[in-house]
């Protein structure tokens, strides 16, 4: 044994973030060349929302693709953002975990990881440079970039670079070309960008492919308010960003002062509280601190249960309002509510659920509620049956609610949060998080109440339009008989008689299926 | 709308592979304390694991598990393996994205970045460092780490080190302190224990806890043939890899040479012949190559149909004989058969699909078969509903095999490649690679069809003894009668008849249960 031990050395290594990212692309959602295709576009989009709809810009979007030969496919998208500075360009598209998405803040891109996927695919199916294009408000220039990513030094390559006078206000424009099968992935494609019109009433979208046209016109000039940049939760907080917080302030710093500066919701009284609850004196200077203090004073703040709940400053949900103008636009059923939940939390992480139902009309018949799912307005169209939003919908005996399946039933869930819990790099599925559940079945449960309400005003109506038809049948002989009786016109009568009985139906039911 | 573009200004900022992980830790598993302490303890399981028996080492491995106060749980893990490289060690605890796991070989660990998990997890909760001793079979002095993580440069941080004589001839034991609900999560890991003893029959390993102790020994001292780290396949390759390939070799090789030194399976011939079909002259020399002859080049290998297969010589799969050995282990069942399939591949990457098929005895009885998945040895246990396996399972009409639900009946399926195609870090569901599926289903429907046999031969077996007690109870009066009309005894008529029928059923049926 000691022979072959010997015989066979291991061999350590590292590997850039770019190299992991590059070896493992699958956890990235770039499996094979469809699903690779849709994730690029998927990113590419993303990022052009998050450089619009976050700075109070109603977003116009251009998306362009062009099947090539040998599998190839041309990508453009094209967005009325901000734009990106030219120095940060290269590194922005060219180097793994780097962005600006690293904020505690609501963004559709979280890992700063997507677009960089997209270059590193493009780079190693066709061999080709990202191209980049963009222009910021204030400048008065245009940048173009040709951009690769040296992968063993997870550094942009730059193949190419312009300056010229800017020919658009501000913006950025990507263009790719990619190893992709267009024909499999378009339908996934399609379907993505037609829930992203949904979530997204205000944003206009457009899909141009080699011969047809595709437009999604915003169907509302209402922008939700952006979400601001806010301060971690008490709740939230770990030993190592104390510890950061700690290194990065001033040592003379009381601890009452520290908290108020650092976190979430901590004014003096509650920072006073919160301190002679977990044993400290709240004059204490950080320079007196030890490991061992740091640390108590961490798990004390993940135990105490009077924090403010956290501000959803940093959330964007789209609203009950607008929420139903992108499902009318999108489903056209004959009903749709909306529940927008307050804000609520978990492990420090503001998070707040919205539920739109839609019931009737185009909404196709099937088994089970078809499901729309949203986090942080990304689709998900991928992984459903691992997702929370779908275990919530199983577990809810959806006949209380007057609902007999096969039904015209679809259910759109929103999540959002400075942090979604994902299941992977992917952004597929939501995980279990107990409270994230608890809010979701209290939004659906409360559509499906006002669903409830609604088919029950139906059926009333149904009920009386055949009493209606039914009564209706015999006024002639009724009205012959009185005629006989009374000595008066048989026709007057009839009319006065049907008179009466509309009247009658008015007062009782109701006549127009209600909106909403 | 221009002041407000100009007010905000977006902040820019990279990411080490450390903090990503740090902020992001749920996406590898560590999402909260139950699951993370089942993370921790399976991560430093699986690179003890791959310290053994990958080198051709009987493992030995021992878990001691103490709940401490506060959620606190002191784990430790030691293993009789290779050891690792004092100059290693600091790095390969303390540095993400690095480790002995980059290469082209069938391991359990694959991402390199589990037991860095572990020890950033053990840091941000309860501050302390992980501790690690090791000692290599040629070395006479073993040497003690406390190691945590520079999360911001992704560098390990060396609070303490001590070198000594030696006080066990080979292996790596580590200790950490972590958060962690032991009550909630011991279920979980001793169901992950239990089946890492089902897949490896030739690992002994032992839990200790606080009170109890629960020992696994080996029940076979056969090892599986150790894989061996192989070279790429032309199918597998991309456009990167084959320019890094070509950056190193001489720039006078020939693409005849250059493809059977850097490519598996890849002879004069098959190299030539390829390159005919592809359209290049088989003399040209890598430094006559243009950008886009490569580009052609790797796409030609993509699309060429005529290959070798990958050579599996990468991996290591149990074997049937081992793999029935383990199931008996665990289960305990009546009945049990086991198929090892050939070698296959996906994208370049060989693989191979074992199957276990267990009935009766302890099986419990269940209305779907129970499944155990396995991955390169990795027990999966956790979302089932998303893998490949329960896919493929699902799809079965198990009534052709005269199973009838409910059933004793359990599934362990094994899949071992130098790619699984997991579709998170965190290990635990395989993705449906279509080749994988297919391999799947070949092997579970022969496990099937001799399952079906054995119950073929146990419906014959109690139809016969039926026929046995029937014919039986008649055997009295029929010597009755035969002794009233042959005048011979009664008594030994009756022995006659019990004889002859007693031969007709051996000569007929099975009267033993078969073992496999």
């Amino acid at each position: 044994m000691a022979a072959r031990l010997s015989s066979r050395r291991e061999k350590f290594r590292g590997l850039s973030p770019a190299e992991f990212f590059y070896k493992n692309r699958e956890i990235a959602g770039f499996s094979n060349p469809v699903r690779a295709l849709y994730q690029t576009i998927r990113e590419l989009v993303e990022n052009a929302l998050d450089a619009t709809e976050t700075h109070g810009i109603l977003p116009e979007i251009k998306v362009n693709i062009k099947p090539l030969e040998n599998d190839h496919v041309f990508v453009r998208v094209e967005d009325n953002g901000i734009g990106i500075p030219p120095t940060e360009i290269p590194i922005v598209f060219g180097r793994v975990f780097y962005g600006s998405k690293y904020q505690l803040r609501q963004t559709r891109g979280v890992f700063g990881l997507g677009v960089k996927m997209a270059v590193l695919y493009a780079q190693i199916t066709t061999g080709k440079p990202l191209k980049v294009v963009s222009t910021q408000n204030k400048s008065k220039y245009e940048y173009e970039f040709e951009i690769q990513i040296d992968i063993a030094h997870n550094m942009p390559i730059i193949k190419n670079m312009a300056v010229r006078e800017k020919t658009f206000p501000h913006g950025t424009i990507v263009e790719l070309i990619t190893e992709g099968n267009w024909t499999l992935a378009r339908r996934k494609i399609e379907s993505y960008l037609e829930r992203t019109a949904m979530i997204a009433p205000y944003a206009t979208i457009v899909l141009e492919e080699l011969d047809s046209k595709k437009e999604y016109r915003r169907v509302s000039k209402v922008l939700p308010p952006p979400p601001e940049t806010g301060k971690y939760h008490p709740k939230g907080a770990d030993l190592e960003l104390v510890k950061n917080m700690i290194r990065r302030s001033k040592k003379s710093l009381t601890l009452t002062k520290f908290l108020m500066e650092n976190f979430d919701g901590v004014g003096k009284k509650t920072a006073e509280n919160f301190l002679t609850w977990a044993g400290f004196d709240s004059e204490t200077k950080l320079s007196k601190l030890t490991l061992q203090d740091i640390e108590i004073l961490v798990r004390k703040m993940k135990e105490y249960e009077k924090w403010r709940r956290p501000k959803p400053i940093t959330l964007s949900p789209v609203g009950e309002s607008l929420l139903k103008q992108g499902v009318k636009r999108i489903l056209n059923p004959s009903y749709v509510t909306a529940v927008t939940r307050p804000p609520s939390s978990f492990g420090g992480n503001p998070f707040i659920v919205e539920v739109a139902l839609a019931y009737g009309g185009d909404v196709p018949q099937s088994d089970t509620p078809t499901l729309y799912r949203f986090a942080n307005r990304i689709p998900l169209l991928y992984d459903e049956g691992a997702d929370v939003s779908r275990k919530v919908i199983s577990s809810i005996d959806w006949s209380i609610y007057k609902v007999k399946f096969p039904a015209p039933l679809a259910i759109v869930t929103h999540i959002c949060s400075t942090k979604i819990p994902f299941k992977g790099v992917g952004k597929e599925a939501i995980a279990e998080v107990p409270e994230v559940e608890k809010e979701l079945e209290i939004a659906i449960r409360e559509a499906a109440r006002r669903l409830r309400r609604h088919l029950s005003k139906l059926e009333k109506l149904y009920e009386v339009k055949r009493r209606k038809t039914i009564i209706g049948k015999y006024i002639p002989e009724v009205s012959r008989a009185l005629a006989y009786v009374s000595n008066l016109d048989e026709k007057v009568l009839a009319k006065k008689l049907q008179t009466m009985l509309e009247k009658d139906i008015k007062t009782r039911g109701v006549i127009n299926v209600p909106a909403a």
